[in-house]
């Protein structure tokens, strides 16, 4: 999690929604302006337009142009972050990666908050992603740090230097670290015995540490299992998926990767507390108030001791509520009843 | 674990008992003295008088003062190490640390074996931390490293950085890593769904492996849920937290954090070999003896295959057990038979 | 896993089977031979001749003595990898080392690919160990780099420093990181309360992935409870060997340690895809194929959504099948059905 001492400081990525940015239809700018269009609970808090691996080869260049023209035409309530080529070890995909982000900064460069590149190596292969974004700010006149850049770690060099390229990420314009599970599991040759992939526990760990340390975001990976089948039906397979926003939620990243506008519901509905963690921490935060009030430090509270760290994942819960009312009210009034979401609201949360 | 050739040498920190310095009743030094007083399987390997988040702001100053005069009351039997206050994002609570620091040195430097320091960050914020304890060590005349350093890793800051921390404190005064998950888990924004905070399984790991690599102790984190309720009743927690030591003795931590005299009798419990393990494992260095004297470099016993790196495990235990009969001959007496006990205090070890 | 762009320049280490060079038998080399002559699914990739734990200290002068006189005279199928003696704590043991790794040199340097160096602690010693090796490559006349080194990762500092060493071998003659789990856990004091050592997910994922970083292989330990006993009967224990090496498999580890010939059969069998692993990739690397003819980028398979990344995962599928039936074309013949067979080897892989 990456918070500050206000609310209003807490950044949103619940959900990281890619859309190909060109397909093979009549209108092949269809998935993107679906995600551009979307509302309530099915809105991502970043739309990420796909010229990478959503969209085929022959179409990168309809993708781009179609960024270009559709993310200015919505009022879109999110963050846009374009998916941009790019390879630790293919100079011509950095190439093309060069070109699409100075493209996308010369005709949006105030319409996105930043770039996701992909296949990252090792630091110097970050840095030198961060330099290509530099670049292109420096030549279309925008002021030093103005456009982001997010990478997707899913090569065994980007996890090896990963500590590294978070503290990389402390000073510059390193906003978040995505995990790409797909790649990353070819890379290293993981196996998928007929229970899917692993799911690289330790690396999620790390994900969250690094990012905490550093002040970045992390974001989980996607679930590509889409549908199941059973007795001659096909259909969406809802469970999976909450399973693995979950675990990626205990583990404290910030947000996860959708492909699908039910997966944005749901990552969206489970990054946010639920109304039974809401109830549960905004009762202990007034007991804890009452006996900070009584001079003690440590306290039982339904069976639960409590002192000031504890009291500090209570306001974790309350701060993150208060961020999504702030930006989506439509979805905190949704899911919470009125006399809880308020409870939490007013809340005195300082404990000096 | 930290072990040397000599059982003599094996550190005891099978329990790291916090108790609150001062706490709002009429006897504030209650806890305190409770601790102190403690004896049998009750009695902690480490009392750790709590100045920080166990005891309330307002009553500190008496925490400090409480901690100076009861602990020379006392013939306690295992090691004192309180815990000050500190913080790697807020010098203020750093200035309050080191003078607490160094009243405690001043007062009571002969009676205390080292400090705990909370909330540590990177390992430059760790070696301002060990200057703090150099700097009341010269002031009141005590030899360099007199008084030892044990620090609280529960910042994203300090595990990114655990492996530089530990290799520093293979030539310092460092001597145990503590986890701190309730913090821990607020820094990285953990989630608890319902069924508890993540166990963080990769950092538990890494804290016994660097530990080990730097010949420092590692102690697992608070388990705050002391209490449950069903049907009416509230009773103490005796499973779940059993299955936290047990766990935390699997990978290797050399002790388990206890907040409370119930827990203290577990974790020492949990951190002896069992009388199973230990007929085991006597049985095998028994038999392998045996399997030596005939030649064998590997040999299979009741269908393990064992050799030299095999036995080592089995000293481990047996060097365990010979460590805690030397300081806490009323425990091993009490739990295992004595034949068992003479065949692992008399069983020969060496294998050259 | 460690792939390049050519089928043939996967290298094949799926089974890591060690044989003491020495027992107390009539026939000291037994075990030796009966891992040179073994064929079909028992003829590991690697044969290992062992000179350090599972030879008796007494009799490794004739263990190496057995593995000069018996290894030219067999057509072994694989490759042959002795392991020599070595400690980062003792230069004892390193003489030994560099002396059994001098003779080797000289009597058999073209028959063996490179040694095994237990034991290792930190980056340095690593490089030690291999300055061993390329001082008795001078000696002897081989060129730079001819024989190689693999090491165990064994010890805290090992562990603590693989990052380290991992990237030191990128451009070195290291070539496999093993895991000891058995001296690891002795080092480290974890415990084995009756339901066996940890796993050491933690090591095992770091392992898997520095490796892959770097280039190298990445081998699983042994596992030692090779018989049960129930009922009166004692049966090899084949369940819990089998799910060890499952779960090494699905971390991406290029193969398992083996302490006996049906060990060596299952890991040789696990580290291949299986029949239903190699129909289901098969069978999407023809679906997704079609797929792109028609321009589509990322398409839905089965339920999965199949875009470049998850395609590379079925591209490792059929290249390790195509790696094994190229050198051993039994086993490849035994495994699959014909049919099956020749449309993995036909099948078009690249995306280009």
């Amino acid at each position: 999690m990456t918070t500050d001492d206000n609310d209003t400081d807490i950044r949103l990525c619940r959900t990281f929604q890619t859309a190909p940015a060109a397909v093979p239809k009549d209108d092949s700018a269809k998935y993107l302006t679906s995600g551009l269009e979307a509302d309530g609970f099915q809105a991502p808090d970043w739309l990420v337009p796909d010229l990478e691996d959503g969209t085929a080869p022959d179409m990168k260049a309809e993708g781009l142009e179609n960024t270009i023209e559709q993310v200015p035409r919505y009022e879109f309530p999110g963050e846009i972050w374009p998916r941009v080529e790019w390879s630790y070890e293919d100079g011509t995909y950095r190439e093309k990666g060069r070109e699409q982000i100075d493209r996308l900064a010369s005709a949006i460069g105030d319409e996105i908050e930043g770039v996701v590149v992909p296949k990252v190596g090792r630091l110097e292969d970050v840095r030198r992603a961060a330099e290509a974004v530099a670049e292109a700010e420096r030549e279309h006149g925008y002021p030093d740090g103005s456009i982001g850049l997010s990478i997707i770690v899913e090569t065994g060099r980007a996890r090896s230097d990963l500590r590294e390229i978070a503290k990389f990420g402390e000073d510059s314009r390193l906003t978040a670290l995505v995990f790409g599970p797909v790649d990353y599991t070819a890379e290293l040759g993981g196996r998928d015995l007929g229970d899917g992939r692993p799911r690289w526990d330790g690396l999620l760990e790390a994900l969250s540490n690094e990012a905490s340390a550093a002040g970045l975001l992390s974001i989980g990976g996607p679930f590509d299992d889409l549908f199941k089948e059973r007795a001659g039906l096909t259909y969406y397979n809802a469970e999976e998926y909450a399973d693995q926003i979950e675990h990626e939620a205990r583990l404290g990243l910030d947000g996860s990767w959708s492909l699908y506008p039910k997966q944005t519901i749901q990552a969206n509905t489970i990054h946010m507390p639920t109304p039974d963690e809401l109830e549960r921490d905004v009762h202990k935060i007034e007991r804890f108030n009452e006996a900070k009030r009584e001079g003690t430090g440590a306290v039982t509270i339904d069976g639960q001791m409590v002192d000031e760290a504890t009291f500090k994942n209570f306001v974790n819960t309350v701060r993150t509520v208060r961020a999504i009312d702030e930006r989506r009210p439509d979805q905190t009034g949704d899911y919470y009843d009125d006399e809880l979401l308020e409870r939490a609201l007013e809340l005195e949360l300082s404990y000096a």
